[in-house]
Formats: structure tokens, sequence, C-alpha cells
């Protein structure tokens, strides 16, 4: 990630804000505020501003249940509860907003969550700066035989050359083909003057997927913990955890209690069917229980399994 | 509007936290942040968060115009642009957060703008307060003959008397029977040792529609103004008006710069369809059009004619 | 439940439509169209149009991911894999309206889910009907002592008597004053001649919140289920239950296969947490584990214990 | 645009059906239901499915606005008075889904409408179509001068050769290299059966913005109509203004009364600022107004002329 002089000083100044407020605050939040906390090659994440803490939660859940929840005696236990429960309404009354850099293959499957509030670099106003992903060695992954969604075995030696150097080659090349279509360069200077340059709302169409774009992203704390659990999660596409590990890493600065919660009830906790709730009883009971008999699908059977920690059993 | 020494408590708590922080603020609203402003008899608006001011809407403009927005040379001149544009976007960046204490009936007005964050204090964990509204008596209009959802001439004298009687009489006979059902006053303290008391769930259908509830609403800034819009309007409900006219007073103190632009573009502004149009065109040529001629129902002529403050051509 | 003549004759027409579509059909729930269930004492659930079957989420799912889903080769097979993934889209494809009479205080907590679409009676244009809820006595219970929000004992005998005394005279008395505010009858027939009567929208105030009011209620059917899954619960309150039994029914009748899907992994199912999964790994093995080792709440630890039917172990 | 047999079968399939059906139907929309209309070079909308039609947004009104709404005598007039009062909820009773191709780069920018359900092709699973869009001559043009996100003069000549022979030659190279990197053709065939292929997830950041994807698109009436409001309007970008066009169409077959409303009111009508309002008082009135008396902005006067076609005014 290079920053570039006006980006650097623009954060520069952010930082270097100190007002008054009487809202509450984050204090491990504010240390890190609007620093650019580099993702991928390229990319970044910054917490531009934020709303509420762990209190913020607390209080809105003590309006709706009154006097109710004076009796539980800590705003970690209420909170616990809150997340156990999956009361979401007072989980929403935290508000945080990201700037964050990133690749517009990634950024196509991010804006499928819909409940957040985007402002996204526009190519029809502005001309992309000249930034491409190119995954690492160790990134570069096969497809995988059995998910059909997955990534398999690393590709290495001559192959993972060949295709590092065409995705670098076809994305240089389209970049330099688009500023010839544009008759401007990525830093704003003409190409030929005696030259129309063609409409950046359609040179744009000629640029690769790995190209970087950027947005404003903000969300409210239900909807992040949504999108935390699906985006860092081991199944998700490796490029967007990356982006969603720094996240999480934030929302520990932000609200810890919340954190922990949605640790563990959400992401290390697991869903069990009618069906598994059968066989985990016969499990208990020390019945035996075979694949053949449990009515599961071979896939599902060994998702119980594996939530339950039972490697013998994988089939 | 009565706080308890409670809630005064809490306030002054609130009010005299004094938190450094790197976000950006709003002084003027900061300045009224907690405070309960009265509403209604015994309502509220209270100010109890936020997230960002003016001029984080223009940095989310300009995120996406990129370089383009740079030639827009004021903040104010580009918030107008955008507003009268209806760019959405860029205001949802910012985000307000209130405590509300109001009738039912208004809660239910309310609650259709959908999209927004809401915590309602719940009647089935807890004893609701012994408030509710009873209009003041400059409020006490008949139906109106001509629209069916409107108020006509006040309703005074001896009617005036005994429809505040009634209601009154109303409101208090049906709490107190809430109590008895409850088993339990209001304070908390039993009625009847010996007695069980009906579900909270149960008891409270005994109330009437004019009792207070309360909640914490938080919503984004494009959204409140949608709500302000059709609240702040003339034709809304006399009581759900009071609080969007003390929440348009906090829109001025948040983010003053959007408010002219949209008291400007939407408050004060109007709308013309094809066919109004073309009859605007023909009175700017001094051409005579009349009514009959015109294709318009008589009540979009009115609207049309009372638009442009065309009073003489009203029929 | 007592339809007038009117919307008996509504009914039947709307039920002898018999036209031809290309779009697919739902046979089941075809037959129940437009058929008022009785729901409560004088509520109703209608199903008035529909979007879609399982073959549509199918449908969807192939769309998306391409030929690879040809390889599950049920339709079957297929919406139990997204069911249990969390797959949600393919689900948003279908679409759903009610018509539906309910208490006030019911609606009040329906209208919290707010992605649907809503058109409520306006009290503010028309007289509201002459019906409220008096629970029957099997559903007249105490308080919880245990749950803040839930139901405990019946209550019966004379304080039964009084309580339903207390409703029904309540509920009669402020409709009757809500006639004289209005000086109008719920038939629309004026009292006084000579009298003005109050706005609608102020009169409506005085009404008790077990009156009836009815809506046109729409919604997809993944917001369908998240409904039903809260409120067909056994936690949710007995009053909107009947209306989530009933709801349950017609989705059975309009997507069979997505129905039992629903009942395997949502309703029938659970949740456990990391901690959990701990607990029920060591259960699995034979090891022994108390309450005291386990640092689960009490709460927590029972409710571990009740979702796998370990009633010894309850604490 | 070309079809495949499978495709063309599918349809064939689907337009054959003929089923009975109790709900309401559109019939001008059966009869295109399923059909593909041509969109852009390689392109298609068709409408699979809908819900409702004008009587079911006059249903929807009746039963909020009750005996009230009885006195508008027809459905049009109805229809077209919550258009004018901007209404909103009657017409989220309808629903339609279409299943659409189109170019990545218009998928992003149609996407930015979040209140829809989508299922999107999805790149990770599947290979996608060997289809990019490259504009036809007439559409080939320049950046605009004045408008940072318009379209100037055509480019036409030795330019415009150089520049679709750019782009079809980039499009055509990328893909080929991302069936190099996948060791699979688009066909599904394998290139080299001894290599292993690039994950789909990682190979598809290689394709340029004009390739071609697809996704059902399912949305309510009101939402539809906003989404038109602002993709058919002049100042949007062609290529999405060719879908919104066909749409536009489509929305015609099936809510005809709504349509005309929504061309009178929305499409054909303009609105006017607080300031505008004054100065058309003026221009009324015979009064002589000039740009710099006006206190508007260069463009604002402008764009406030040019609604009531007033060009010898334009400065």
């Amino acid at each position: 990630m290079k920053l570039t002089k006006d980006q650097q000083q623009e954060i520069k100044d952010q930082q270097s804000q100190k007002n008054d407020t009487k809202r509450v605050i984050a204090p491990e939040l504010e240390k890190i505020l609007y620093e650019a906390i580099p993702a991928l090659d390229h990319g970044f994440v910054r917490v531009v501003d934020y709303m509420g803490n762990d209190t913020s939660i607390v209080q809105a859940a003590r309006v709706s249940y009154g006097k109710g929840t004076k009796k539980v005696s800590t705003d970690s236990g209420l909170i616990k509860y809150l997340m156990r429960h999956w009361h979401s309404t007072p989980f929403e009354m935290c508000e945080i907003k990201y700037h964050i850099k990133l690749p517009i293959f990634i950024a196509r499957q991010w804006i499928r969550h819909r409940t957040a509030n985007v402002n996204e670099y526009s190519a029809r106003y502005s001309i992309l700066d000249k930034e491409f992903y190119l995954p690492s060695s160790e990134n570069l992954a096969a497809q995988s035989v059995n998910n059909r969604q997955g990534r398999g075995e690393i590709i290495d030696g001559e192959q993972a050359k060949e295709v590092l150097g065409l995705l670098k080659k076809d994305a240089e090349r389209t970049y330099s083909n688009y500023e010839t279509m544009l008759n401007e360069r990525y830093d704003g200077s003409k190409i030929d003057e005696n030259k129309k340059g063609l409409a950046r709302e359609l040179a744009r169409m000629n640029l690769t997927l790995n190209t970087y774009t950027q947005w404003y992203w903000k969300t409210d704390l239900l909807n992040l913990m949504n999108f935390l659990r699906l985006r860092a999660d081991s199944h998700a596409q490796y490029e967007i955890r990356v982006y969603a590990d720094i996240m999480l890493e934030s929302l520990k600065k932000w609200v810890p209690i919340t954190y922990e919660a949605f640790m563990d009830y959400r992401v290390g906790g697991t869903e069990v069917s009618a069906n598994g709730k059968k066989i985990i009883q016969k499990l208990i009971k020390g019945e035996n229980i075979s694949y053949e008999e449990s009515k599961l699908s071979k896939r599902e059977w060994n998702e119980l399994m594996e939530a339950f920690d039972l490697k013998d059993k994988l089939i």
C-alpha cells in the first residue's frame, strides 16, 4: 500500500484533531482512528467515524425492558443475554464508518450486503488509480476438486509464474489502453492535445476486475456482525477475509464486551438441525449411531461431526 | 413534562461528560445534547448521540466524484448541488439518535417510517407510566368537512369540556383498572399481597391509545429529512408535527448548511406535473387558461394555483 | 369472527375468479386463496396473493451457481442445502400477501418486523370497527414469576371473572365515548345533527389497545420465515402465535419442500455456543461435567440441557 | 443476442404453460412473459414473474382509507391521487421479477438500488460466458466538456476504429487468458488434462468490465418506478437507459393506469425550489427578473428555464 502525499497529509490532519464532546467514546478505537491499515497488495481499511460503544447497547436494552433489566447486574451479562437470544435492535444503536480500498471483484461480492450506506469512487466522473491486485504466491490456489466454490492445492512452479505473468500483463495492457482511449494519463495529463478522449463512463469498461476502487462504507453494529460472521469465516474467499479480519480487530477495539459475546455465540458457535439433535442425543447416551441410520446426507453428517470435533466419525 | 429524579440525574450525568475525540463534532448540537425538550403535555425529544456533520457529506461526495468535485469551490455549493439533484448517498453518511416520549397513537404513525432503528419501552416486561395525552383547548378540532383526514374548526364551549372530560376520565379509569388487573401500582408496589397479577403482556391491552410510551430512535440524515418533509408539513397531524418541529431545530444545529438546502429545495419547494408545466408556461406567456381547459381535477388545479400563490385563480 | 355481508360477497367474488396464467402456481394454496381463516375472537388471516413456488427458489439458485448446481439432482436436495447454509437470496424470490385483522397491541408487536410492505386501515380517515379482543378463559394467565416477559399459571374463579369484566366494560365504554366524541356511530350514522364531531385523528386516542385493526401485509419468503421462527415459537406471546400458526399452515401449502427444510433446520434446530460445544463434546466422550465447571450462567446451562433433552441435568 | 438451444427450449417450455389461478392477472404482460427482449449487443430483459395489477393498488389504498376512498369514483382517479401525493405503500403491493443479462460495469451501477432482491450468476462457481459489450459506432461518444459525468460529441473516423479495436482485442485476450488460467474453455472442456486450473474465484479477476453477467432481479412497483425515474432519464448512462426503456414498456403492459400517472407526475414533472417559485411567480405577473437578481446559480437558473421551456432566458 502506497499512499499519495495528499492522502498522507489528509490522514495526519484528521488524526491531529482534538475535539471536546459530550458523546460517549471508544478509547481504543480512537487510537487507530483514520489510520490506513494495509490489506492485500494495494488496499487498506480505515475507520473514519463511529457512534456509540458497549454502553449504548445496554442503554437501549434498558429502555426496552424497563426496570426489568436492572436485575441483570452487569453490562457484560446483559450483552451476552442479548446476543444469545438474538435480540437485534439494541445492537443497531451503534454505527461505524470505514474508508476502504479494494479490488473491484471483491467490491462486487461485498456490495451484496445491502444494509449499509455506500459512497464509491465513480469512474464515470474520474479516472481510476493505476493499481491492480496480484495474489501473492501462497494464495495462488487451484480450483478445489470437492467444493465448487473453494480453493484446492497451491499452484506453484512454472504454472504459478505463468498465471502471475498473465494477470500482470493483462492488467497493465488494459489500463494502458484505458489511458489511450481517454487520451489522458492516470495523473490527469493529456496525451494528445489535438484529440478528444472517450467518455470516462465508457472507457472504464476496458479495465480488469482486479483494478482497485474505494468507498466509504457505513453500517450499524448488528449488520457489521452479520457481515463479519460470513466474511471472516473460513469458507469466505481469502481476499475478502483479509478485510474482514482487519475489521474484526476494529470491532474488538470499539465494543470489547460485544466482541467477546460475538466470538462465543456466533463465530465459535454452531447450529444443529432437528435431525442433528437426535443424533447428538444418542451419542450423549452412549448409543451407537451410524451415518446410514442417520437420515442425513453425507455432507450434512460430516459437518455435524466436525462441529463437535468427532473426527473418527467422519466418512 | 415532568421528569423523575432518576431521569434528571441521568441527564445531568450525561451532560457533565467531557470526552476527547478525534471525530468531527457539531458544536451547536453539543450544547443541547441529552436535554429533554418538552413536546405536547408529557412528551419530550432528546438528542442522545450523533455521527458526522456537514463536512462528512462533502467528504463522502468527494470520494464518489473524485477530483471532479474539487471544482465546486465551497462545501455549501456542493451540498446545494447534491440536494437539488437528489443525490442521496452522501446524506446517508451522517447518523443521529433521539430519545423520545410520545403518545401511542402517534408512535403508530411514526413507526411507518421503516428505515430507522428503534428500541421501544416494552409493556410486556414493564409497567407503563401513568401519563396520557390530553389536547390543549386550541387543538381540539372538529373533523374537516372537505378533507377526510384533516381538522376543521375548533370545538369549544360545552362540547369541548365534555370531550376533554371523557378523554381524561376514560384514560384514568382504564389505567386504574390496568393496575387492578396487574395487582400492582405504577410505582411497582403490590396492591393485594395474596393475589396473583395478570400477565403484563395481557393487561396492557386495557390502556387507551393516548397513553405515553418512549423509545430510542436512530436514523441517518437522509431518512431524517424524508421523515421531516412529511411530518413537519402542514398536512401532518398536529401531534406529530410538534415533534417534527423540534427535530427540525436539531437538524439546524447539527448540519446548518444542509438545513438551508433542505428548506429551499424540499420544504419550500413544490412539484409540477407534466400537465401542470404546460399551464404554468401559458400563464408566463400571458395567455389565459381556465380550469375548464386545463384537464386537471379541481383539487389538482387548486393545489397548483396555491403553490404559485395565484389566489385569484382558485375555484 | 363475523364478516359483514359486503365482505362475504367480496370474498365470494374473488374466489370465483378463474384466470389463465403462464406463471407458476401453488395448487394447494390456490384452494384456500382469499378465505378468511378465523384467529382469536374477531380476527382473521387471508392469503390474498402470492408469487412463485418451490421451483422459483431452485430456478434462482441455479442462475447463481450456474452449471454447478446441476449436480444436486433434486429440487429438494438443493433447497435443503440452501436452508442449511443460510443462503438467503433464493428464498427472497417468492412473495406472499396477507389480509389480516388483529388487535392493535398485537399489530404493534408485529410491525417491528420492518422488512414487509403494509397498508393499514387508517383511523384518521375512517371509523374503526366496534370489535375488541377478550381472552378466552384458558388464556387468562398470571405474570410469570421467573420470566419477566412470560405468563405463569392460569387465573381463574372470581379473579378471572373480574378481569374479563373490566376488559369488556372498559372497551365498550371507551368505544361508546369514541362515538359520542365523533358524533357518529360505528355504522356511519350521525348522533346529533346539530353538532360537530371531533376530528377522527383525535377521537381514536380514546380507544383501548385491544380494539381490532386490519392491514394488507406483504413480504418475501425469507422474511416470512424469519417472522415465523420468532412468532410461531413457544416464547412468543400467545396472541401473535395464533396468527403465526395459521401462517405456518399457509407456508406448507405454498412451498411444501421449503416448509420441510424450515422445520428441520430452523424451527426444530438449536444453536450451540463455543462454550456449549465444549460441554457437549465432553458429554459425548462420557466425561462428567457439572454446571459449576461449565462457565455458563445458570440460565444458559439449562437452555443447553433442554435443547438436547437432558432433563436430569437441569438445575 | 444469441440464445443457446437450452435457453430457447427453456423459454419455450415456460411460455407453453397454461395454469388456472384465482389470482388477478395482467393480460398484456402475460403475452410477453418469459420472452427475451434484446438489449445492447448480447444482453436481454425477460419478465419471469409478477404479482398484482392496477386493481391491487386500489384494493390496498381502500383498506387504508376505508370508506373514505369510496368517494373517489374511479380506479384511475384514485391512482392519480396517490401518485400526486406521494402515497407510497399502495404501490408496494405489486411485485415483478426480471431475468436480465447485462455488462458488469452496468450491473455495478444497477446494484446501487438496494431495495431489490438479486440472484446473480456466480463466477466463483461457474465460468462466465464469452460475451462482452462493444458500443455501436453511434454510441461511441467523447467525454463531455461541460458535464463531468456526461458524453459529448461522437467519436468517429480513425479514432473510433482504434477505440473499438482496443476494446475488442483486450476483451478477447483477457478472456482467452482466463481460459488458460482455468485450464478450461468456456464450454467446460479441459485444455490440458495434466494440469490443475486456477480457482475460478481468482481467475475471474482477469476479465474486463464489459463482460456480460446475468441475474434475477425482483422488486416492488414503487421501487421499480424509483429505478426507472433515474435510469430512464436522459441524464442516465446510455447503456443502462436501454434496459430501463425496455422495462418502462413492461410497466405499461403490467399496470397501464399507474404508468399514465407515473409519466405525468414523475417522468414528465419537475421540481421547483422555494427560490424558483418566487421567480416563476414574478414571470407570471409579467414582471421582469434577470439571472443577476435571482440568487440562483447559473446552472440552477438554466435548469429552471429549461423546465418551463423558456429558451430565450437561457444564459
